[in-house]
């Protein structure tokens, strides 16, 4: 669950949260024992919720009156969650990662055919229980982002070893593989609150703003992070020559012999790769700029719910936003 | 398309199956070059069209009067076709398979990174535009559907070197992964025709029967065609310990000093194992004894079907079973 936000609103959605653990296990449940074994272990890779809570605060923020949440809102939050940990599984893959949330990935547990797989049965089950609600717009709303989610990885792929990446095709991408499902998250949860267009739209740009520093941050951490700290494998992006922003930028703006050992350093084949690219953004202005662009979105994104009542609910919104640039490295 | 049975009434649905060329290629049409380039290749996979064809048959078969076909009818078709070349791509990674329908797969020409998520993109649009129709039994029906596949990929895969393998489980994989689709391309085809109860149950019966058959004969070819003439990677299960029911049968009757030759040669690392298998299997009882299980499901198909008022599409669904059991080594 969320820690580091201040609770204000958040013990109003605990029941909630509960209820998204339930029907997640129920929908995954199987009868053959070695798929109810690996879906055990794929609960465990869920940890902050913040794709379901942005559900529930936005439904709450939406709705019209004091009535409690619905069981759309429970299935939606679901489903996004469920999309998120397919996501993460097959990222796992792509990237041979080890370690997430501090635990063994499922390709490190099980290899490779047996995490793609996982990660198939869990998308198809998030659409499964999406295709149960009573309209087909949610399940038009997550196919949609679906699409955007793997383009923006098929994207990033395509772009490994592009050392002149730009930052608008950086843009692009962490928004369609991040932001874009957050933003759906947000949107659909205004909507199952029967909100108008103008409360789903700024909702929607807050959480695709959240959504574009957050990946931000991620990048960032991913390059200065510690990995106890942050519990799942670094350095992945150095190490499969996807650039992020402060190598963008680095590449950018700094002296052409810099430049160029960042690059020499990014195709070396030496164990010591990563250490070495690290050592010399961490302590570069890239960083900070990064940083600073994150920063701006959470501005952007608490700007767009300025238009929503003041709330204990809007507050909550508030502090997840800034939330998500407080991360520990 | 289907070029072996009986043209009988095949030329009736062609306008239909070229619907489905163009919603498939418009449904996946993108922006962006690299994507766009990936998923024409991914077009030239797309060869017999046996369960879009099943769809139109089967709404042909179910239906009351002479109206022609809807939209309904084409998009569920592009859909289940949609989701079987997705698995097509993901089992190529896990079969690390470099030869379909006479052309390279995504992953020998784009590595498994590119075919993981080309696979995902696919499986997205077929939700994606199967979300598109008025009502959700449709999305339901396929995403419990999904869900059947990929239970049956995970069981095979956990499977893998297991010699105990009965053909009782044999058979369950083979309903969950290949003919679960095909029995739900029936469906669906009925239903969007209006069709009672008893009609989608009938033709639901003949599409699974028909998928084990097929599967039975797909696996009977993966170990005595000719790569030339089938057009994809053969002796991929032997290669990944994948049991089939020519090699149950035979280690469940040959005389015990054969059935530990064949486990030994299956277990085996030497570059001629496959081959070894081969000429072991070949010529045995149980290529023969799978063949005739092959056959006891087509007539169990074209039983079922007998409840169907006799009609040209009737008669081309049995041709249509026959052609199953008589695909060319």
């Amino acid at each position: 669950m969320v820690t580091l936000a201040d609770p204000l609103a958040l013990q109003d959605i605990e029941p909630y949260l509960t209820a998204v653990d339930d029907l997640f296990a129920r929908e995954l449940s199987s009868d053959l024992d070695h798929v109810q074994k690996l879906t055990t272990h794929v609960e465990r890779f869920r940890g902050k919720m913040l794709r379901p809570v942005l559900v529930f605060l936005s439904g709450l923020a939406a709705r019209k009156n004091a009535q409690p949440l619905g069981t759309t809102h429970v299935t939606i939050a679901t489903v996004v969650e469920m999309v998120h940990v397919a996501t993460l599984i097959h990222d796992d893959v792509l990237d041979n990662a080890e370690i997430r949330r501090r635990g063994a990935t499922v390709n490190h547990l099980h290899g490779n055919e047996t995490a793609v797989l996982l990660g198939d049965l869990l998308i198809s089950h998030a659409y499964h229980l999406c295709s149960g609600l009573d309209s087909q717009i949610a399940s038009r709303a997550i196919g949609r982002t679906t699409n955007i989610v793997c383009e923006g990885e098929l994207t990033q792929n395509f772009n490994r070893g592009n050392w002149a990446l730009t930052e608008a095709t950086y843009y692009d991408i962490i928004y369609r593989k991040t932001a874009s499902l957050i933003e759906t998250s947000c949107r659909l949860g205004a909507w199952a609150s029967d909100a108008d267009a103008a409360t789903i739209e700024a909702l929607g740009t807050y959480g695709r703003e959240v959504g574009m520093a957050f990946q931000i941050v991620d990048d960032l951490l991913d390059i200065a992070g510690r990995q106890k700290t942050v519990g799942k494998s670094l350095g992945t992006d150095i190490e499969k020559g996807k650039l992020t922003l402060p190598m963008i930028h680095f590449l950018a703006t700094a002296a052409p012999s810099h430049r160029q050992l960042l690059i020499s350093l990014l195709e070396s084949e030496t164990s010591d790769r990563i250490d070495n690219v690290r050592q010399l953004l961490i302590p570069s202005a890239s960083m900070r700029y990064a940083r600073n662009q994150a920063q701006q979105r959470i501005d952007q994104a608490i700007a767009a719910i300025s238009i929503l009542a003041e709330s204990k609910i809007r507050q909550t919104l508030i502090n997840m936003a800034h939330f998500v640039t407080a991360r520990e490295l």
